[in-house]
């Protein structure tokens, strides 16, 4: 029979899933002799039941908490409700990943009008009984019975302005007796109940309490935000209390074993004397720093200084603890691993392997790939941050921050731009593929619309621009050219704002920044890494800047070169839209032939700048509309380059409109309807890699043939790509390995993955649009319906930001598993943006590919998960969250 | 070792698959005894081979085919290219199934300058000598060498025009030499190269030729109408010639054993004395009917009535047949299972049964599902069809004829309609929701945009309209209400056309048509399918009436009413489009109270209609944005009515534009994001179950969750179903069975169908959106797409049409295999438009469904479709094409 509740001398660090991590970690103190207050856990599968039972605790749970609530009672020698020597306690959650800030908290529980005299009595402070009767109606009151903490706020506030009180320390005890008092009556204006007197029975309902708060709104962003299955559940600890508030010889605080912000080797912290853990939060009285304990009480201070050292040896971690001095007694109420910045995270891995504490391979398992985000990019000034104000929040698409100047459209912000202003932001409902040289001038971008992966978050992931994508408590109106935030506030062109990517908060006016300094920690951690990770980690880059950006982040090669980028600059894209415009196949020819000295440059220089390492190129993609403009004034001055009738344009634009263009006419389709498309972009890439092969440059050029559903679609444009080669390199006199392979990207390629391998020599998977399909869920329409379902609890993640492993990753396994059975040595990759996602990159070395591709400012977070991913396979911990 | 070359003393019916369904019949009939010239048959498998080894013929396939020349030679007495006993072949194609007029044929083969000589002598009739060389000469040129026959119908023309010949028979010997010699002009200026002389080169060049026609464009779309694989290859037969133009005692003819318009068993058919098959084609002269050879040769006329009894008696099926009567002898050169009406194809298949001939499940094989089609709606008289030509061609989108006058809004059409108009068409560049009206009331439907599952298409089947959909060929100008034909002819609003359904044929004008006519033969033979199939057959049907169309034509049940539908009647779409600019819960709740007495009689009417059969009802499954208006005109009225700006409404309009609607916010979604929706749907399917109940009827309602891709959509809808509807029987002091299942139409949904079963009490194939994401391929711009994929061979078939066995079909068999593993007791349906296709229904028996359902006309189709399956099933033959 499973035993759901355990006390702290029964459990120990490693029963975490079970006694969630404070619990645990209480247990494993009391085992290692450290002076912490007795009590016992309730196991987070007692909380798995509640919620079986229909939000019930079962009747053998409830007999086991009040046996073990007995035993209790019988190492303190003290009794719940008992007047003589009465037994307090805490009620905290304390679920298996940590979760600060995101459950709710019962202290002094036990209390009611018999015990508080008792207490009385006891202490010989009527004050302080009253004050910890005062505090735990208002916690059980907000906390358990959902009655709004303002209401006891207010009535606290008036009975200080009645008696002229300034802090709360003001208060008499005859003051606190009327508090309780009127603390009593809002309770049973509410509940039309009195306030529960019976001990037993706040404890049941405690306890309820916070399984309740296992699924509250905040604890459900924060599961989703941080990938904590809701199946997880919150374990109850219950806990006698201690005080630091008996007087000048109690106290409590906060430490950290080494500094939080920049890893420095030092204890660290902070505490108040007479005073509860709420009022160092509260911030009324500034508390002191950890060294002035010292002369407070040495010998507190020497006892706590040993202990710190000895968590920290023990844990091998640093660690974050939380103590109480009651009439000068020493209690650790808590210890865990301590949350720290990206930097002081690298600098205690790297010293930790320096010290002899830890491997390298534990030091990698230490940092968190998404914290290296925010070494890569500018950041505020945490000072200059912590003044502003948030006046919107969107989606944070892009990390890095960005003040600046705000432009409406594109073109202004490169004229601004031009015109010498550094600061610029662009700021559009949304963006399109006309925008991009426009954000590629912009420090930062806004967007009202689309998601994720939406246009302007691909793009300035790829750029390592800030952006705020999909942010719609902004109301954005081009025509008039104003942004207008959540408070009414109506910004114009060239005002000032800020948006932190790494947030998706978005600020009035200029906040000062701090540029990414990759520090000398970085480069000796970073390369651990690679002598572990069994996954490649390639970059998705367009240009030769990209590349080069990427291979200094240590990227192998790139997966994904998306040839259409090449054409929305402003001297080529006259080319692609008179290709577009042609009405006949000579005339296509004829602006192709203008396209491919344009195109066969690019190549020449991501060819350099990759020297020797895979480039996989792949064949045009978009639909064909996305180059062509959209409004009456670009329609009339296109049409007047293009000598065609402006009626003539638009009749073209409108013939090309489809109704769901992500399920239309693009990728191998234009290929296959317009093969010179594919031949002309086939002897660009040949006649690169041939020149600069001349020069001495090793290429590896991979074909890669977007949007593939049946096998003969590939065969057709793989014959006209291998024919094409054949004669230019015949041409040339030359000679060149190079592979084709196929984007995976929709349903029935993973369906079929074994027929399209008998014919490709690689597969990328394009999880952009296999999760856009196999969801039937467009990435630019997903705003709200993904609003909506977290806020419902039904989506738990987002999974255009992460591969959903039950879906998504079924199809990729079974097209890893048909393409290679069909030709082992196939080339397997992701190129899609979950490549950058470490949890993504974890499934993707499960799934057995062989490299992953990501933007060039991820590479560093893939080569990490990649990393981490290869030693808990080694290690027997396969940890793929559904 | 293969064997790649049969000699017809080799052969029989059963080695259809190896030697095509010509070859294997002329075995047959060579093993029957009947006379058949000598010959053999190149197999299917080296036509295989020759695609295989790069279009060439092997030489050990090369090397066969000389072999049995030999031996046939050897049995004739007769050499190829042997001036003194010259031997002289056909050389035709034969496909597995038959494929009329597909593939292309040479007669005479053998012939050169000298034995041309020689057979003069040996016949003594140098007219006939040279008539037969010209005939080869064409035939070869055109068909084995690719030059249009055209140069050489010109040349022959000449030389009647020069010698003022009238008929082809006035000419003389010495002008068909001179004939002759112009051909071999012809072929020397379009070849550069003398007409080859060497007969064995002749025969190896006509049998490469047969195998490349297999691809030729002719073949490729009829395979793709009639469901042919394109890897079964054709058969070359090589058959001695014999002649019928060698006298007044030679002729040719074809017959059929019974009447193939009529059914009726009589001897039917036609021949000409002194003639060659060709001649019978072109119609030059009139053929006698087949009774008058009894007078012209009485010995030879029952020689074969006997053989055509033999024949019919052998194949058990009405044969088609040709002969040739060569100096008074009577050779037999072909016989197969003959075409025929689907009339007669009834009559036959139960006269057969009557006559003892077959079982009734043999008779159920003998007709072709689409066949009955052509059954159940009006058609054009016969010979006013023939005398029309189409003036477009579009999609055979709905079946039917129809002739009327066009109008090109809904609204014209209704009012001209209510004005007594009958025969109205509404031609439209693509319907919408909005035309449901407009289209009800017109016999017809003409669009030039959208492919098979259009809006268009989809509602006219359902309502068994006529419908041409995506006629490109046509230019529709709503605007200045015109219509443009191919050749440029205008045509005004009450102007008429006729359109043609079953074949997308648009006509100039009115063209009688005759109403469907169901004999009694239809209801014995429909009622044979019933007692064999294991599918259930439902309908998709969304008003009473369609219900009551469908059970006249046996359906069991409504697999799917679109409660959509339901709206955009005049009366109701104002309440719709009120929920839908609702901005509160409580606005939204206001509006969806004026639905809901409206929704309840709708089901009250439908549930009666189907007295105790099964009734599926999915819940609002379109985006909100179709139901509202786009014209300027349309939103200025609708915003006066909802008592709104016209900004205001054009700004919610502008809020649900979405870019990929088709994976947007739809089914469950809508659902999810407005739980009152479900809420007063489920309350008006409830309400309506009781009250009807209470009248006697029985009610067995099915509530469909559209659109769902995770178990948790399934559960947060379900449960809104469920406590409404408790809620609701609880009000009404009633109980009710009802079901609750969802719509499988979304790829995720099938990889975790496991999952969805624990929840879902029935499963229904959503096939059209299914192979829309699985392909990832909108329906509504696939047009141009699909029309490029059949013209370079890369699609067979149109998976919107039929159901993708290799990628779809195994999505679809993931989700039964998952379901049935969670849920013993599932429900399976499909309610897709695949449910009506003959081949869908076949998967859907071996792929273990419990139903299929489909409009209303093609139930029909589908219970025989259904029988035709388990028969196959039984018998151990699983046909399924991929």
């Amino acid at each position: 029979m499973a035993k759901y509740v355990y006390m702290f001398e029964e459990g120990n660090a490693k029963m975490r899933e079970l006694l969630g991590g404070k619990g645990a970690n209480l247990c494993e103190m009391t085992g290692l002799g450290l002076p912490v207050p007795r009590g016992f856990v309730v196991t987070t599968e007692a909380c798995t039941r509640y919620y079986q039972d229909g939000e019930k605790i079962a009747g053998d749970i409830e007999k086991e908490i009040f046996e073990q609530l007995a035993n209790l009672e019988k190492k303190t020698g003290k009794t719940l409700g008992d007047k003589g020597a009465p037994l307090l306690v805490s009620v905290r959650s304390g679920s298996r990943a940590s979760m600060p800030g995101m459950m709710d908290t019962v202290l002094n529980l036990g209390l009611n009008d018999e015990v508080v005299a008792g207490l009385v009595v006891l202490t010989e402070n009527e004050r302080f009984a009253f004050d910890s009767y005062r505090r735990f109606i208002t916690m059980f009151s907000d906390v358990v019975m959902e009655i709004s903490k303002a209401h006891f706020d207010k009535a606290f506030d008036a009975v200080k302005e009645e008696n002229g009180a300034h802090l709360d320390t003001d208060l008499t005890a005859d003051n606190l007796k009327e508090v309780v008092k009127r603390f009593k009556a809002i309770y049973r204006e509410h509940k039309s109940a009195d306030f529960p007197q019976d001990p037993r029975e706040q404890l049941f309902e405690a306890v309820k309490a916070v399984f309740r708060s296992w699924n509250n709104n905040r604890a459900i962003t924060y599961r989703r935000l941080n990938d904590i299955p809701s199946d997880w559940g919150t374990a109850v600890n219950i806990q006698e209390m201690v005080y630091g508030n008996m007087g000048d010889d109690s106290g409590t605080g906060v430490a950290f074993t080494r500094d939080p912000s920049t890893g420095e080797n030092k204890l660290y912290g902070e505490f108040l004397m007479n005073a509860q853990g709420e009022d160092v939060v509260a911030g009324i009285r500034t508390p002191q720093s950890l060294e002035q304990l010292n002369s407070v009480n040495p010998q507190v201070y020497d006892e706590f200084v040993g202990y710190a050292r000895k968590l920290e040896d023990h844990y091998k971690d640093m660690q974050d603890m939380e103590f109480t001095i009651e009439k000068g007694k020493l209690f650790m109420l808590q210890t865990r691993n301590g949350k720290r910045t990206a930097q002081a995270a690298l600098k205690i891995a790297v010293d930790f392997v320096r010290e002899g504490v830890v491997s390298e391979e534990d030091a990698i398992l230490m940092v968190d790939p998404r914290q290296l985000d925010a070494l890569l990019h500018p950041n505020f000034e945490p000072k200059a941050l912590a003044a502003a104000k948030p006046v919107a929040k969107g989606l944070p698409a892009s990390p890095g921050a960005a003040s600046g100047k705000i432009y409406f459209e594109a073109k202004d912000a490169v004229d601004a731009h031009k015109g010498g202003e550094e600061l610029v932001i662009l700021v559009r409902e949304e963006t399109s593929p006309e925008d991009i040289e426009g954000m590629s001038v912009a420090q930062g971008i806004l967007t009202s619309r689309g998601g994720m992966t939406s246009h302007a978050a691909v793009v300035a992931r790829g750029m390592g621009t800030c952006c705020v994508a999909g942010c719609s408590e902004v109301t954005i109106d081009e025509a008039s050219k104003t942004l207008t935030d959540k408070n009414g506030k109506k910004y114009a062109e060239g005002d000032y704002i800020s948006l932190d990517g790494s947030t998706g908060n978005v600020y009035d006016g200029r906040i000062a920044t701090v540029d990414a300094e990759l520090t000398g920690d970085f480069e000796v951690f970073i390369s651990w890494t690679d002598k572990v990770r069994q996954l490649r980690v390639r970059t998705n880059a367009d240009t030769p800047h990209d590349a080069e950006t990427a291979i200094k982040f240590g990227a192998e090669g790139i997966g994904l070169c998306r040839t259409e980028h090449m054409f929305f600059e402003e001297d080529r894209i006259a080319a692609m839209r008179e290709m577009i415009v042609s009405k006949t196949e000579e005339q296509r020819r004829r602006a192709l032939e203008k396209i491919l000295p344009m195109q066969r440059k690019d190549f020449e220089g991501i060819f350099v700048a990759m020297d020797g390492k895979p480039v996989t190129i792949r064949l045009l993609d978009p639909p064909l509309h996305e180059f062509l403009p959209q409004a009456d004034g670009d329609i009339a001055s296109i049409a007047k380059e293009l000598n065609m009738e402006n009626d003539e344009l638009r009749s073209v634009i409108r013939s090309l409109h489809e109704i769901n263009p992500m399920l239309g006419n693009r990728g191998c389709r234009l290929a296959i309807i317009f093969p010179e498309i594919p031949e002309v972009q086939t002897r660009a890439i040949i006649e690169a890699a041939v020149n600069v092969g001349k020069k001495g440059v090793k290429v590896l050029p991979e074909i890669m043939i977007p949007l593939i559903g049946d096998i003969k679609e590939f065969v057709y444009v793989k014959n006209t790509v291998k024919e094409t080669a054949a004669k230019v390199l015949k041409e040339l006199g030359a000679e060149l390995d190079y592979l084709v392979g196929t984007m995976i990207e929709i349903p029935r390629a993973c369906l079929t993955a074994d027929e399209i391998a008998s014919e490709a020599e690689f597969f990328s998977f394009g999880t952009n649009d296999l999760t856009q399909m196999a969801y039937g869920l467009s990435r630019d329409d997903a705003g709200k319906i993904l609003d909506t379902y977290f806020d419902k609890n039904i989506y738990e993640f987002d999974p255009t930001a992460r591969i959903d492993t039950r879906g998504v990753g079924k199809l990729m396994e079974m097209a890893v598993k048909l393409g290679r059975e069909a030709r082992a040595d196939i080339h397997l990759g992701i190129c899609g943006e979950h490549g950058g996602d470490p949890s993504s990159v974890e499934f993707c070395h499960y799934a057995g590919l062989d490299y992953v591709s990501c933007s060039p400012f991820r590479v560093p977070i893939a080569r990490l998960a990649a990393a981490q991913a290869a030693i808990k396979d080694k290690s027997g911990v396969k940890v793929i969250h559904g």
